[in-house]
């Protein structure tokens, strides 16, 4: 009988942060990588220790080679659950957490896993004379178009792919340790054009920005009159911010230099710029270019 | 013993369309609903038969009251599988899909089962010299913010509580039969000013077009010269939706008209629009204005 | 006597359509080509048979060596009477028209006449509540700008230039048998940039939904709750067609590449991408760049 | 026999500015006015004195009731022709021209025609480096919005109608003496928000400004180094006082107090500001708000 | 020999802030007030302690009533120079600083001045490799701008004009003790429309991002890699933040409510909003909107 | 005893205009010029004869060895005054002010001294029911990134960097004698893309036109329901320009082509224009280019 032809990647989300909607989606946007499967559990909005006991299981039951768990604040009981099971799992897991997350990164490498702590994706401003089921979809939009053009969903991706590849290859994964402030946005950005690249990184120092206010907004204020106009502010940094992304973007297409870099069946990334062209695989791309 | 207190609501998301990042979300976008909990399984961007047989059972045994299946297409194989289970459980199920689904209306009918149909959920422009990651991610930030401004995330998240609240009163639910298209946006509006109207409708109705331009470059083209324009279009027009939609809310954010309705922790809407003010229940909030 | 040093276009507009009011002009921007007279009869917006029959004859008076019909549908009586006229003279003549005009093509071959079908040159919004002569006049300019930046009005303008010189050098004329759409418009773009052609075709993809929703509006609905939103939201499509096409053409003045082609006074037109330049003869201009 | 029912306008265009391509329509903008019928003769964008000496026997066959006649510069040797002529013709004649126009008013009230010097209908930057059939057709799409929005259309078409509307009634008409500045757009605007007209305003007064401009670069300067930039920046401004005009509009839609003024199928204009109800003749339009 | 009739108000501004360029011209904005005269000396860029040392006698030789000293950091030892001489002088003092002046409270407080600490006074991207004359200027637009609408300039003119007054009537001036923060500007904001109010605090958020983006680049980074994109990023966050600060009183414009307070000769404030109404004194305009 | 290693420039400002508040500024952006020393005594908002034989002696006590007076209209009797002093000192003098203050060219040079004339540095709208603190300043930031981008700012930097340059060398300084007109802007100009010049120069055009609608505004009109819209309009032309000259420079941002002149701190001007590459002589900048 033959060996299973491909990975299988187990995702657990509890509660939401903005890299959190499109994960698994990144990992194979075309629908036809042959190497991998994703299987996704979710407790919906909710990260309480109650809702992740319930469905975690479920996570272990598709037998994944691979383990991520995103949520906010990592530290929390419900996430701090889901790390304890993947780390006994003694499988390769990695926990995506937002800013709060960041205490936890000693605990997350005693247990062996990896960690990607995004600074940048914000605490939404929920208070409930301001959040309601739209206002929460378009501030989701907003942090997803900053996330996926500053590069954060690039990192985060090419991470669990570099994972998935070592298990490929027969080596040992070495897992992310990593905290996306706006350093690593800088040091890890594609875009060509350097003002392209200012604007990006100044979308991502707005979206922490929104973070501290709607936790100021959330955990300190305690009037109306003081936190409305908190969240709502956040909220606006967060639609001025996704514009400036958008801007960023289209000084590369301006000058069609835009990076893509689709997955091919077997899973691994290809490369191309001008629009018109066909991407290719890496080695190639570059050695026209005369890179090493 | 004490009876449960909540309905689960089980969602089962097969492929992806625009509507899938945030549906379960949208039912508790403040965390802090005591009268539900929300369980979602997920197979990734894939939708094939054998992905959709491996995954769906986990969504039965959390045994949910309610199930929902969104999909692109409903009619292919994979959702339809998830359909025919969801049929024989006999638990209320809704489906969601795009707008090649509205094919399998009435087999869904026949199926004991409700719909939604979205004809401005739009197919992506899955080629592979244009769709990486990143590509994908910004779509969909385009295509949510859409949905979520025009009224479709309403309408659906409305239509799976009044499932919820049926069963919670002892009620038989009554399941949805709704193609939302450009019709149902303009009569299920909530914009107070007629031009934000206008220009939400026009929103929809451009996402409307990406989806016919996207299935002539995804489907019928064959030569690169011919789709890659005709994809980096359908995205344009995306890019250009989102923004009109944008500016129909910064309208109603412009005369203090948003409309907002909160989850109360029973699970209820609140209603409110001037932002300083606090939800209150709708019978109050109508009552106010004069409305019965 | 000498012979007569110039062709004479004759122009017959009746009823209006986006192309119409600019058409002339296209043909002699700068008021100076020796070898064209150019004279247009119109019948105003109206379009009907009595206009046309009283109107007709006067634009046979000056003699044209060169007919050209434009109005909306040319199928209606008024048009057709034009096209059984030009059909009978025996000249060379074109006919210019909208979507609902592409049933009557095989009638115009049957006729002699070329014809142009331009998909993308909408149905404006007339419903009394909504139309008066601003809104009117604003919608125009937004499709005017659409198809100038496109590439329609130089389609047009090229097929008829085209003829004429076919006249001035003798041969047989080839009339054009062209349906502009959005294939069309990818196919002959001149945008160097590949961005810029993907939203100058969002730009046309959206006014070919303008049309699609002033159709509905304006004989489908009969009540005004229903039909008023609509053509309000067809006008906001083309507001937003307008700012697109705009920035379409604004990425090829960051490159300074638009591409420019004026009159000769001797009607042959020239060639010039970048401003501070001056323009050459086609012959001159592709040399230099290694275009054969 | 019965009496003629509608009264006939005779249109003469030679030479092209920005209210020339849309005056026709403005009077009869749904196109189902039973008491006028409109002709309009054209010599294109040729001007010359034998281009008029050929065409303008064609509109005194029409036998129309008014004569209108439009062109650049009236006082140059072909707009004066026409005015001689229809002097002669002791109708009604109305002669609507730009800037370099004004001069002729004397001229112009001794031949007992009534006038509108339009100061804010620019000449377009016509220089064979700059001036292509795209961009002039882009130029005129700018200019016409904004002398749609700022209420120079209106004017026009107002004036225009008065003089039918006279005639119809047996009444002697009062031709208008008009130049249409800055100070005629404040205070004919119908804008209900201050800023709106102010913006309107700046629009208006950046098109004088065009027309310095373009009149420096084409009549004044010698090198293209010199007069490129000047064509090219005059368009700009007009790209920029468009979208001021837009801006300006947008004002009244956010406010839901657009004034429209639809022609009735009687050739009376009916008012009305909120987009969702039917306009009303005005008398009953201002007895409402309590105006005389 | 009759008493002076007005006050006078020394400023010295060593270094500068955003706050500085316009300081003097906040207090007599139409240059007609007779109540006070300004006197201001400046060393420029510089704040080192001799450039203070050598300008500074000047400003006490002009003998004002009032003293105010602007510089970045007040806490270096130019500033501190000029504190210290204020504080000798025995007339009221107030130090107007940026956010690293706000360590020294205490002491600013233990002279007997007053202070006024901005928070959201950024920091310019004071690196040589980015910053030339135009850089700089153009950062202060926006930051101007920022702090015009936001609030800031209304706060520092009114505590001055409030200790004018004093000495006007005899009182003992209360000096400011104020920390323009992000609270200060959401509880003096004089914005009627909430979504205003929350985007000006956006834009006063991101300006504090900046701060601390080029103090990082400014002082932190060593290698131009790494502090070229920050400046560069900082100042595209202070062209987002003067673009948002616009929407905002945007918004009032289009609900004509922009809140104006002009000085009147005798140097009290007027107010007023509707556009097209004269100012009148404060008693007058909240007695008629009912307000004590 | 050490000769002076450094030049002082006293520079004095009385009124303001568009370019007074970042004046010194410009001379030293980053505060690190070795070479010289500015100081600068204002008389505030005010002009007035009075005003300025009290202040302006101070200018003196510095001793500079450059004089700089900047003011509205220098004609005026309390600019003429300052200018009549610095003839008598017999050291170099620079006039700048603006439009109104042509008529003074022949005075100033028979005083001696340079001149810089800004056509486009244009009065204020002050009107009481529109001129507030804040509306004061927001016009002046539009104006100063209208002359920080359009070249003005340069323009006067480079002169007195002149002057500067001379009296270090020993040479006798050759005092400038400008009008900065649209002409001088657009042989000025550094873009390095054509249609950013032509957008530089539409920005500094419509500044021109601002002069002309405040001055109406300002000096013609009596009621104020004639020139409140006045003043409102210019200053809308002025946020319509600031964009536009934004646009301008973001053009040259997008091709990574902005050219930046910083201040060594020996005081030449370096040059670059790569954001990531560091300024360097000028000679060594041309040279690489093969310039002379």
């Amino acid at each position: 009988m033959e060996q299973q032809q491909f990975k299988k990647i187990g995702i657990f989300k509890c509660g939401n942060i903005g890299t959190s909607p499109n994960l698994e989606l990144l990992l194979d946007e075309l629908a036809d990588r042959k190497d991998i499967k994703v299987r996704t559990v979710t407790t919906g909005s909710k990260m309480g220790l109650e809702d992740v006991e319930e469905a975690l299981p479920k996570i272990f039951e598709f037998n994944p080679d691979v383990f991520v768990v995103i949520s906010p604040n990592t530290a929390l009981p419900g996430p701090a659950k889901a790390r304890d099971q993947f780390s006994k799992s003694h499988r390769p897991g990695i926990v995506i957490s937002d800013y709060p997350g960041k205490k936890a990164r000693a605990e997350i490498e005693s247990q062996g896993l990896g960690y990607i702590i995004i600074t940048g994706d914000p605490l939404i401003g929920a208070r409930k004379e301001f959040l309601d089921p739209i206002e929460m979809a378009i501030f989701n939009s907003n942090i997803n178009k900053i996330l996926a053009i500053t590069g954060v969903y690039r990192i985060v991706q090419e991470e669990i792919d570099k994972v998935i590849s070592s298990l490929e290859t027969g080596q040992t994964p070495v897992l992310p340790k990593l905290v996306v402030d706006m350093n690593a946005i800088r040091d890890n950005s594609t875009f060509t054009n350097p003002y392209a690249k200012a604007k990006a990184m100044a979308a991502y120092g707005m979206a922490e920005k929104i973070a501290e206010v709607d936790t100021q907004a959330c955990f300190m204020e305690k009037e109306s009159e003081k936190y409305i106009p908190l969240v709502a502010c956040a909220h606006e940094i967060a639609q001025a911010s996704a514009r400036l992304a958008e801007e960023a973007r289209e000084i590369e297409k301006y000058n069609d230099t835009v990076l893509r870099k689709p997955h091919s069946k077997e899973g691994r990334q290809k490369v191309k710029t001008r629009l018109m062209l066909s991407p290719t695989f890496p080695e190639e791309y570059y050695e026209k270019r005369g890179i090493q």
